[in-house]
């Protein structure tokens, strides 16, 4: 073949398999986002359709990508954790990696206009990614909380810087100075003394994140979508009513269906109501 | 901090750089094109729109990304080289490979509906990726003789193939039958004696696939657009005349632009035209 | 500094971390011992002297890596288990590696006359190593149960070929094929019918190989050496008495030694008398 | 099989390629030699005794190993170049690495009482290894620049630094504080004022390090072993007489030996007359 004297370059491709039996989690991360919420308007401190739109895109990967049990997100980041058994790709790191970082890019540019229907995108979004190896269940917990907490922290800075830019009338050179060293409980303080904002009050979405989590469903269940939801969603103050349908998929005799919730997860509750989350 | 109990899993992030002063491939793969290709109506053997809307995107991606050197395409596949100088993102395996793989899938995704105004996309495409590395001018040299060659194989086979079943009225499995073992000069008689093909006339194109290259003008040009490409393309016998405009950047006094060739590079005749490909 | 044009070459080596919180297995292997072992006239089936050797190699490198919390030996293998928690050397792999590998190189040959004081070596013997990551406590019981089902297979096979050889004047060649495809019962009958020899009460070591363990004495104990080593041996017949003083060492206020055991590893007895060993 | 259930466990172990087509350079260093040299009485600052047996085991190396074309030592380290072309062991990472560290530390137990017949090895001694993968010639030219560098700058240092204790009996700290931040040109004023001694007149051996390396000669050669090493030792001032004979090998129609030097390296002399080196 004339190809044939060439071919040996393909030595030069690494086998790049990732450890068996070990948990791995992608997380992908908005490429300079500063700049691309700044030029797309995007609400401050959260803006609601960017996040919805990031949630949807999680879903639809999750729904192509069966070995993702759990995905979470917060700002322009989301975390997906495969099961330990994934035998995706051979786990080749490099395939894994890029083939859900793409298919992530590629729902979001795809579904933009569903979320920012007078904001045409002003040029293409890119995210990069990485794939995280995690040998136990317990590492997995906190690498959860680690990104719950960074929500919550990030959150309550925000929510107050921009209270004080929007409300108070602070540049952001201010508002920063103002923050400067503060505890989280004294940023409580300035959001209920100075704006009557009760943070706990505030949408869950926003001081939780979004928790995208494949639920199982009983074998003989009979029970519609928002019942289901009902049942399942034990840990989770907020079961979110997405308007898309719910992804209901047969797997033997189990069905499976794909929620958004914004609860904690940093408790046990969440995981001791979904022990197949980690099981697998 | 809240998180910082937490922040031990970051540990688990193992640094993943690519050897120094080595020559650096990103080679992007459509993912499962053979049904996106066919959902989307694509023309066979070749879809003219399609190949122009990658190249597009490739040049987009060169533009983007300074350190890219050389990109070259056929079908749903394209190579990048990446100057073996390059320090982008301080040559982070991950970082490099999700970037370019996530603004690639993102500018295709983009440019869509410029190529094919009437063809909505049904679902999401995207790409995988892999970075290979090279030790040598040589083993680059080989590379890209190893994918042109690839190109012409596919090419060949794929126009004979549909002039069979197109033309010749053979089914699919038929087509392959009659093909099975012939040789390459076979198939130009085929195509000649009962197509009326010569397939050297062919689309540049479709048989040598797209090379994407940023060249470099002298700091006192002052040539035109169409002239320089006229002056620059030695070694190509169709610079494409591209309706977008040409990227022209300036570096310190120099200036460069992307072209997109069609153009033989498995000779000496294109390199020795553009030393500074391989030299960097 | 007259260097510090070139020092730019240390950039060339990558950083190679092992993955945090799993376990390390070291596994040395004699390279062409085949061929070591007719020069040094080993007994065939097995050396004792051989063994022992290994043993006390085995032995001292654990004394001086305190982090190897078990060593399981045959023939010319030996396999260390690293608890999960070790930070040896910031878990670099090529450095855990050599540093492992060339003390047990080392103490071999250092030892040598001791166990063959009327051979002198030939020529300088040599060991390859491996290290593989293990992500559970499951994992390596059974990395463990895999080596010793191995020792019970070779040696089984190597005594009858042995006998068949030896006694039974039989060709190597003869010797095999009379071997060929015998199952397990097969050869205890060939043993003990044609050479009266019950494989069960064989030598332990030959059988199940040598398990070198790191034993924790309670802080007061006050048990000599042979009542200690009585009471720790649970789950093993066959505790040896070495001729090297034990290796008694302080740490807070336990103290620990370390064993030579030649007992069974693959259920649970052993295991469940030493849970320090998956613990740590 | 009895195993077979448990056989699962070399699925953990990763293959691990290094680059085709890239020098190879393993360097080895003592492990606590500083302990090592004072418990075994290395005369200081360099101990001839102990650099022939380093070197020694070096040329053993180099036979054993034949895809090793150049050495270079000094103190308690040893650098080893592999050709480009090399396949040995496949390029198995770890195979390469602990097969030359495991040989390298047996040769030197095994030599040690032919250099210090007088002094037994008080324990075993030990090195660590890594390989670092290099693209091409230059950088190998720099990385063994680098070494000898290295060579040049601690010999300096030491010598005077001794030279101030032993002769000029001052305390370490003392003369430690004497060479603070001193040029080259006074550490060599220092020696040769106070204590008559020119530095370019030491022991090459001491002053350039060791270079052992593979000379080919040609196929009609009958030239006696001290005529082919003056022929060959091009660019060398002070070929080494070693005791022991050279070692003289067959390959198709050429032989080859292996040298000791003490020549400079950093200049073009030393690779101008030995263009096999990097070439192959």
């Amino acid at each position: 073949m004339a190809g044939s004297k060439f071919a040996y370059v393909k030595g030069f491709e690494i086998p790049d398999p990732l450890l068996p039996e070990t948990f791995l989690v992608c997380r992908l991360d908005g490429h300079a986002f500063h700049r691309f919420s700044d030029q797309h308007d995007f609400v401050k401190p959260n803006d609601e359709r960017a996040l919805k739109l990031m949630d949807h895109v999680a879903k639809n990967l999750m729904s192509e990508y069966k070995d993702i049990v759990l995905g979470f997100g917060e700002s322009d980041e989301f975390s997906f954790l495969l099961k330990k058994s994934t035998k995706l790709y051979n786990r080749r790191h490099a395939k894994i990696l890029t083939t859900l970082t793409s298919y992530f890019t590629s729902c979001y540019v795809f579904l933009w206009s569903q979320y920012f229907p007078d904001t045409p995108l002003r040029y293409p979004p890119s995210f990069d990614g990485r794939i995280v190896v995690y040998p136990n269940e317990r590492i997995i917990r906190d690498y959860f909380s680690w990104r719950q907490a960074d929500t919550h922290i990030n959150n309550l800075y925000n929510t107050v810087f921009w209270a004080l830019v929007q409300q108070g009338k602070q540049s952001t050179t201010e508002a920063h100075a103002t923050l400067k060293g503060t505890v989280s409980a004294t940023k409580h303080e300035i959001l209920h003394s100075r704006f009557g904002i009760n943070y706990n009050h505030l949408n869950e979405r926003f001081r939780k994140g979004s928790v995208i989590v494949r639920e199982e469903l009983s074998p003989d269940s009979s029970l519609t979508h928002t019942e289901t939801t009902k049942t399942l969603a034990d840990g989770c103050s907020d079961v979110e009513a997405t308007n898309d349908p719910p992804v209901v998929k047969k797997k033997s005799t189990f069905k499976t269906m794909i929620n958004i919730l914004h609860c904690d997860i940093i408790g046990d509750e969440f995981w001791n109501a979904r022990p197949y989350i980690l099981s697998q």
